[in-house]
Formats: C-alpha cells, sequence, structure tokens
C-alpha cells in the first residue's frame, strides 16, 4: 500500500524496529480509530438536521475513505481491515446484543410481550417464508441458477434480520410508548430469530430432503431457542447470587462491573460451546442481569454499566457500519461476482422487493389480530401506526452483512454466485439504510405531529441519577406497582379476557415471594450509604 | 486436545456447523472466562486474610489449570491460549497504563514531581545500568554465552519494570499520602521509563559499537521521551476542546464517553504509528483527560469513566497474570531451553539479585538527596518509608513479561538462550509476585503501624458520587486553593528554595488564564442540572 511507503520517509532514522506491533496493523488501526471519532463527531453535527444518525455518517464515511484507499492503492484494493468472523461474532455482535437485553425497557416490553412474540417470532417466520420462496422462484429467471436449497433458506434467515436503530432515534419512548417498545421489542427479538433460524438451517443435512425436513427445522428452532433462552437466564441468575452473597461493594466497584461485563460474556461463549444461540443466550442474561443483578450492585457500578454498555454496543455498530461502507467498494469483490451491473441491480432488488412484502405479510395481518384480542382502544395498534412498524423494519444492517458473509464466504472455493450475494446483501444494506434511513425521520413526524396524544412516562426501569437519589430517598416504595392496580376480579376469567396482565401479575408475586429473596432485586438489597463514596475501599 | 475431542460426544446432533467459531477458540475463550470470573470471586473471598490479591490469586489460578490442561493433554501441552504480542500491545497495555494516568491523583503527583521523577526516571536508568552490567559481567560464569550486547541492554530495560500493585493494594492513601503518591507515581513513569528504554535498546544498531552508542542511546530516550509526551498531550488536549465545543451532553453519556475511549486509544496507535513510546503518549493523554475532558462531561459521564476505565484496566490485569500463570507450565519452553534445572535457577537468582541490588542503588541515594533538598520534616522520607519504597519495587509483572517475550521469542530461529531467559523471566515474575507479594502486607502493616501519623487526607482529584453533589453545591469555589497559601515572598528566592511548589504556583496561573478557559476544567463549565438525567435524551 502507498501508505505503507510514503511514511517512515517523514520520520528520523527510528523506523526499524521500535515498535511492537507490525505497521500495517497499526495503519489499519490507526485509520479505523480516527474514522469512528470522526464519525462521533460528525454524526453530533448532523443530529441537528436529523437527515442522518451514526449509522448513515458511518456508511458514508467508510464509502469515502473506501474512495480514498481506492485511489491512494491505484485502484488495487479499496479495504483496510480484512473482514473475520471472528471480529464480528466474537467482539462486536455480543455487546450490541447484551446492551439490547440489558437496557430493555422490561415493563413496557413484558406488557406488550404477546404483540412483541408474535412480530418478533412468527414475523420473522413469515417473512423468512417468503423471501426464501421468492428467492428460490425468481432468482432463476434472473440468472442465478448455481444455488442450493439451504442456500435459499440462508437468503431467508439473512434478510430477514431487520435493524431498527434508526427509527428507534426519532420515535419518542415518552410520546409514543406503545409504539417505541413494539418497534425496539420486535427488533431485538427479530435479531435473535433470524440469527437462531440461520443456525438451524446451516445445522441440518439437505442432502436428502424429505417430508420431514421443514418438520425438523422447527424442531431444532425450538430446542435452540428454548435451551438458549434458559442458559441466559441461568447465568444471569447465577451472576446476581454471587454478587449478592459475596457483596462486592464493600471492596470494590470494578470488581462488580467486571463480573458482570464477564459472566455475560462467558454465557456467551457457553452457549457457542454447546452449539446453542449465544445471541439469544446473551440477550436473556441481558434482561435478567437487569432485573436482578443490576439492582445489588454499589449506585456508581448501576450508572456505570448503564453507560459502559450502551457505549461499548454503540461503537460496535459504528464500527460495522463504518467497515460495510469501505467494504462496499471492494474490486476483488465486484470482479469476482462477474455479474453485469443489470445482474446485480435485478438481484439487489428482487431482495429488497420480497423484503417490503415479506414484512407487509405479516405486518398487517398480524397487528389487527391482536387489535381482536385487545378491548382498551388506547392499546390497539392504529393503520398509521402499523405503517411505521412496517417501515421500521425495512432497513437491514448489521446482522443480515455478518450473516452474509458467513454463509457466502465462509467456503474457500468462493463461486460466482456467492460473491454476487454478498455485493447484492451490501447494495441492499447501503440502500435501505442511506435511503430508507434518512426519510425515516421527516416521514415519521408527518405521521405522528398531527396526532401525537402525550401519554404519561413510564419512565424507564433502570433509572437516571435523579431517579436513584429518589429511590433512596422514599426507599422500599417500588414505584412500579403503583401503575398496576392489583386485579380484583376472578383470575381465571381475567387470565382469559386479559391474558398477558395477568401472567404479569402472577409472575410479580412469584417474583417478589421467592426470586427477589433469593437473588436480589428492587428494593430486596438493602441501602448502604456509604457504598456510592466507597472510592476509599478501592486501593487499585 | 483431549477437551477437544471429548465434547461433542455429549451433545446432540447438532455439533456440526451450527456455530460460528472454531471449536478450540471457543473452549480456550470459555476457559479463560471462567478462569476470570473465578480469579474475581476467590480474589475476593481471599481478600479478607490478605495474604493474597487478585494478582497472586490469577497466578495460582493459573498454574492449576496450567497443571490440569497438562494432565488432560498427557503432557502434550499447559497452553489454552497462545500468548501473542499483538494481544498484548494492543489490547492489555493501553487500557492499564492509560487507567493509570487518568486515575493519578494529579495534586499529590504534581506536590512530589521532584521526588517522583528522580525514582522513576533517574532511579530506573540507575538499575537499567547496574541490571544490565552485572548481567554481561556474570552470565557468562554460569555458562550462558550467546547473548549479545542489545540482548543484555535489552535485559536490564526489562528487570527495571517494576509492579508495584501489590504495595499500593495494601498503602492507605490517607494514612501516608506522601508515600502512596511517591510508590503510585514512580510505578507509572517506571513503566513507561523502561518501555521507552526498551524501544531505544531495540532501535539503535548495534553492529558497531563506538563511543558515540551511549550518548545516541541517551538521545533516542530523550526523543522518545519528549515526543511522546506532547503528542499525548495534544491528544488530550483535543479531546477536551472537541467535547467542550460540542457540547455532547445535551445529546447522549454515550457519545462523550465513546470518544474519550476512541481519543485514547487513537492517541496510543498514533504513537505506534509515529514510532514514538505509545505506553508515554497514552499515560499523558490519561492526565490530561482527567484535567480538562473529565470536567467537561455530563456527571454520569464522570462516573462512568472514572469505573469504566478502572474496570477494564483490571480485567487486563488479572487476564496477564492468568496467562502467566499458565504459561509458566510450557513444556515445550522448559525442553527447549534445554539447561539443567541448576542453571535456571542460577540464572533466575542472579537476575533476581541484581535487581534487589539495583534496586537499593538508587532508592537509598536519591532518598536521602531530595531530604538534604527539603526543610520541612513532614515531607521528609524516613528510613522506614525507604524501605517500603524499596519493596515496593522488587515485584516483577505484566510489563517485564510482555518485553521478555518481545525480545526473546519474536525472532524465528529460538535460540536456546533465548528460551532460557523467558523461562527465567517466568521464574522472577511467579517467584517475587507470588512469595514477596504475600509477605508484603504484614510486613507494611508491621513498619507503619506503630508509627502511622493520621494525616488529613487530600481527597481524591476524580471525586466520587458524594464529592460531586458537594462541587456542585459549592460551585465555583475549587477547593484546591485553599491547600496552597499564596507564595508571598519574592519568587525568584522562593524558586530556589522550594522549586516545586512555586513550578506548582505559576502553572496554576497559567492553567486558570488560558488553559481552562480555552479547554474546560473544574470550575470553567457551566453547571447543567439537567444533564446528569439526560437519559430521555438517549434513544439508542
Amino acid at each position: 500500500m502507498a501508505v505503507l511507503e510514503t511514511l517512515p520517509v517523514l520520520l528520523p532514522d527510528l523506523q526499524s524496529s521500535s515498535s511492537f506491533l507490525s505497521t500495517s496493523t497499526i495503519i489499519a488501526l490507526t485509520v479505523f480509530f480516527a474514522l469512528l471519532c470522526a464519525c462521533i463527531v460528525i454524526g453530533h453535527l448532523l443530529e441537528e438536521h436529523r437527515w442522518a444518525n451514526e449509522s448513515i455518517t458511518a456508511l458514508l464515511l467508510g464509502l469515502c475513505s473506501g474512495v480514498v484507499v481506492l485511489l491512494v492503492s491505484k485502484f488495487q484494493s479499496s479495504q483496510i481491515l480484512v473482514f473475520s468472523e471472528d471480529l464480528f461474532f466474537l467482539y462486536l455482535l455480543p455487546p450490541i446484543i447484551f446492551n439490547a437485553g440489558f437496557q430493555v425497557k422490561k415493563k413496557q416490553f413484558f406488557k406488550n410481550f404477546t404483540t412483541i412474540f408474535l412480530f418478533g417470532v412468527f414475523g420473522t417466520m413469515i417473512s423468512f417464508c417468503i423471501i426464501s420462496l421468492g428467492a428460490y422462484l425468481l432468482f432463476k429467471r434472473i440468472g442465478v441458477t448455481n444455488l442450493g436449497i439451504e442456500d435459499y433458506l440462508a437468503i431467508g434467515a439473512i434478510f430477514s434480520a431487520t435493524d431498527s436503530v434508526c427509527t428507534l432515534q426519532v420515535l419518542s419512548q415518552d410520546e409514543t410508548p406503545l409504539l417505541y417498545s413494539i418497534v425496539f421489542g420486535e427488533g431485538v427479538v427479530n435479531d435473535a430469530t433470524s440469527i437462531v433460524l440461520f443456525n438451524a438451517v446451516q445445522t441440518l443435512d439437505f442432502s436428502n430432503i424429505d417430508a420431514l425436513t421443514a418438520l425438523k427445522l422447527l424442531w431444532t428452532f425450538l430446542y435452540l431457542f428454548f435451551s438458549s433462552t434458559a442458559l441466559g437466564l441461568v447465568a444471569g441468575l447465577i451472576s446476581a447470587y454471587i454478587i449478592k452473597t459475596l457483596y462486592f461493594g464493600r471492596h470494590s466497584t470494578d470488581r462488580e462491573v467486571a463480573l458482570m461485563m464477564l459472566m455475560a460474556y462467558l454465557s456467551y461463549m457457553l452457549a457457542e460451546l454447546l452449539n446453542l444461540s449465544g445471541i439469544l443466550t446473551i440477550f436473556f442474561c441481558g434482561i435478567v442481569m437487569s432485573h436482578y443483578t443490576w439492582h445489588n450492585v454499589t449506585e456508581s457500578s448501576r450508572i456505570t454499566t448503564k453507560h459502559a454498555f450502551a457505549t461499548i454496543s454503540f461503537i460496535a455498530e459504528t464500527f460495522i457500519f463504518l467497515y460495510v461502507g469501505m467494504d462496499a467498494l471492494d474490486i476483488d469483490k465486484w470482479k469476482e461476482s462477474n455479474a453485469s451491473a443489470g445482474t446485480s441491480i435485478a438481484v439487489s432488488s428482487t431482495l429488497f422487493a420480497l423484503v417490503l412484502i415479506g414484512r407487509a405479510a405479516f405486518v398487517f395481518p398480524i397487528s389487527n389480530i391482536t387489535n381482536c384480542m385487545k378491548k382498551r382502544n388506547n392499546t390497539k395498534i392504529e393503520l398509521r401506526q402499523q405503517f411505521i412498524i412496517w417501515w421500521a423494519g425495512l432497513m437491514r444492517g448489521a446482522v443480515t452483512i455478518a450473516l452474509s458473509y458467513n454463509q457466502f464466504s465462509s467456503s474457500k472455493d468462493i463461486s460466482k454466485e456467492y460473491a454476487l450475494m454478498i455485493t447484492c446483501t451490501i447494495i441492499v444494506v447501503l440502500f435501505s439504510t442511506v435511503v430508507f434511513g434518512s426519510v425515516t425521520k421527516h416521514l415519521i413526524e408527518a405521521m405522528l405531529l398531527r396526532h401525537a396524544k402525550p401519554a404519561i412516562s413510564d419512565a424507564t426501569d433502570i433509572p437516571s441519577l435523579e431517579d436513584l437519589n429518589i429511590s433512596f430517598i422514599e426507599n422500599g416504595d417500588p414505584s412500579e406497582e403503583g401503575n398496576n392496580p392489583p386485579p380484583r376480579k376472578n383470575s381465571l376469567r381475567l387470565l382469559i379476557s386479559n391474558p398477558t396482565h395477568t401472567v404479569h401479575y402472577w409472575w410479580r408475586k412469584f417474583d417478589d415471594k421467592f426470586m427477589r429473596p433469593a437473588f436480589g432485586g428492587r428494593g430486596f438489597v438493602p441501602f448502604v450509604p456509604s457504598s456510592p463514596t466507597g472510592a476509599r475501599d478501592e486501593a487499585s
């Protein structure tokens, strides 16, 4: 690379071996970290215009730097870092998903659990079927013939993974709590479902397809789903129990935070070791940790974990988009696919059309089904809101890219079709994120502006500093209880008429009686006045 | 490995390809993270007896698991992860050093700057000379003959790097502020100095040694020292300026924290790119960030950065000790060195004796020199304290190991002598940390117990939550000023009689007049009552 050759000239005679690292690694990392900083600063400046967010900024910056590298290297390469699946699945994806579980507004999430579950699991499966089937039927007409049945199923799983960050940045949790919780909840459940589906597809043997293949796929999916969830719950509960029992706060905030991080990561690794879905495990581990463990640690640890996890997730996400932007100009892939621009565009458009249809095919029906089950008008999903939910899931992001690389670039003898699939994935992600993403803000504001009903905020489950102070003053008065008047009617009748709320009620009783006394949680850990200022105990 | 072969048997028919990662990576990471968790828990339980700390726990746990792996693999290998210098210098060392700079008690540090500087820079150089010369003269008698002059110089640098964490965990910042600040300050300056020395040794060409070599070495050292420091200062100031100007708090705590992390890391990478000492750069970047940047961010960001950086550093350090413990049983190295147990022990003892002498050779003289320069009795270093300072620097730790690997295992054709040097490094580190480390607590308590003069605490520069609240109430009344009565005498006379304090006084004037207005800092950023509770602004 030219960059490599010009630099040492600028330096005195120290260029020999004073560095511990290879120069190309250092250059790549320097450029990447500089770009990440630029993303944050530029994203912040663009924020005011709301045409762009960090994802779009990162994608475009990645594209620009790809162009620069391409020019500097005289059209030899546009890559600085080579994409490694290990990097993605070991370091980038786990913090993103863990943070989603950790920050999920549990109350809203479980209140709308039925709706979120229907959208996230059944919706994703419908979308998976439509995209797989559509690709199978249509690709042959475009001229893509060499893909196997498992590739089509993988394409279904890959393009079912949505990226709703862009919409979430526009939606307000206080003004439209229902919509926000559905879009957010569906987003994370969808990620997990599509990854589990992808795992299930990769696990099965498609060399002899019989009538049982679909059933096997379903069984594998269910097995992965429930065992991964169970592992995540157990890991979270163990972390809560350890921290509650050993009472680290006495010694050090750092150890509490370290233990939470390590346990979460350990659950992910254990799941991968047992061939389960690490993503699902770490997601549920995050939920349990925010429900129990988080309440057992010192005040400083709470603030630190809340923001540190969010920051790491934010960096990982920006990193991925930056990479995708850079990778879009990778000449080798374009050459390898050997397809005309027409074929690429045809395949990409087909895929994107399938995404649009596949999403519409479940959002509107499922919304109307859940509306029928609900009695109160203010919890029904209006047509306008259905449209927003549909729109929110059109963008494709990090998970799509990662799964696509995993399916289509892991094999050594990379075929034309495989290279084509990767370039088309990049086109779909770029197009949906940049074009749809930049319209989102204005579209949603136009749709919601005149109809906004200011609802009372449910606040956050993870309180900010002020909330913490208040909760210490009013200790022993868990504010959540006040919002849920305990049902006075016969509980069986209630369970039928209003299942989610009753389940929630019984869960709370169980939680308060058995779980919280054992694992800690809000109101079940004695308040220690000295713990927030425990700096003196921290010798290291 | 046997572990690899037995596991899939336990699983259902999912073991084929549902995982994205290679099984050996996953097993290695799972074991490592489980061990890290175990270190924290066991270290916490042992803490009460104070015979052990995390370093010792990690070393012993590493040894135990090394034995287990050795038995399981039928004496083929004791390693799970292969040590990679990249891992160490890219991911483990920077956070440790950055955190040292970030958490350094700046007031105490700069108050005792002359003493710390003399110990950290001149002391390390004296130690470097004695160990190099001693090894050069003594190794030939033991039978180690194949080392070149640059190897002996490298050995001097490698064994000059101390690890004073163990002592710092015992010393109390409130009871013995002078001692604590000297030991802590010397520790970080020493790390930097020895790494810069090591860099300088590696940079020079020893094929033709002339009278100028020593001068060249000194010049390289000075060049690296000052340019690296300047780069760190600039990077820190840029981060302060960006965050102050753009005022991120309005949008998101996560972005502030992310920007601080990324800028720090970027400064390290830039230094490595320019063939400077990244360690020194990131250390000074940490100091500047805690002096300026840290005061420009929201309250949540302050708590988060303080604890997140400490946690990452803590994990990195535990990781290194765990690794060293495991690596100690690496059979291949022992075989390769091909030395009798006698030779290994002779070389190790020689090295350790040189360490003891090299340290004594500067601690006691420099202490007495600084005592002569001081007028007030309570700032003089008593003989008892000199002994503790000497003792604190006898342990060898992470930096020693890393430098040793860098020097003696990077070359492809590894010689017997090089393998011997690595095993001896591990012996010295193990012995000094475990034996000396576990005695430290009792020794220091015995020396200090009857003589403790309870001094008034200078508190911490990075305040805890309580301090923050107070500082918001008493805003605009920087408490530091009260402790330093402004000099009334002629300032030139004062500069001669009491240089450090006068420098400190003029620096504060300059800081308040030019630096803080531009880059922010305590009392120079308007207090925004809403910022700590800015959770609602954080959409993502």
